[in-house]
């Protein structure tokens, strides 16, 4: 009854708000775990343009070490994907 | 050397605007593709609040028959995922 993806371990979709560099320790992890990751990132853009920017970096090598994918969404979130995740270029 | 989701096919990805009912043929579609589909959903509620409750409701019923799951992301946007993909509770 059920499409073939049912009996795959699911992939967990997780939001995140992404305050300081303390939060990167979090995001990793799930990042490590293959996670669909959705980050408000604005909090830490009104504080700090230059640690955003160095947390971003990070996350982008954490991201593409895992052969997933990083996107912007708005003005306030960006959006990671694992490497079973793509994302659709041209929408 | 890859993880195993890379054996399967990929799941996409992809963003829509919603302005209008016009615009729920397309993402239909690709909920029966089983994408994970993220969209902004402030035109429409600017202008008809009625209409966007009712796009949402037949979205939300074309979700749940695929066995996936629907979730507001923020103030601007829903997001609607494949049953492959679940939204972490509680984060």
């Amino acid at each position: 009854m059920h499409g073939n993806n049912l009996e795959q371990r699911p992939i967990y979709l997780r939001t995140f708000t992404l305050r300081g560099l303390n939060d990167l320790d979090e995001i990793k992890k799930g990042i490590e775990k293959n996670m669909i990751i959705i980050i408000r990132i604005t909090p830490l853009a009104h504080k700090d343009v230059e640690e955003l920017k160095n947390a971003v970096e990070t996350l982008h090598k954490s991201v593409t070490m895992m052969g997933g994918d990083i996107a912007r969404l708005g003005e306030e979130r960006i959006i990671l994907t694992p490497s079973a995740v793509k994302i659709w270029q041209g929408a």
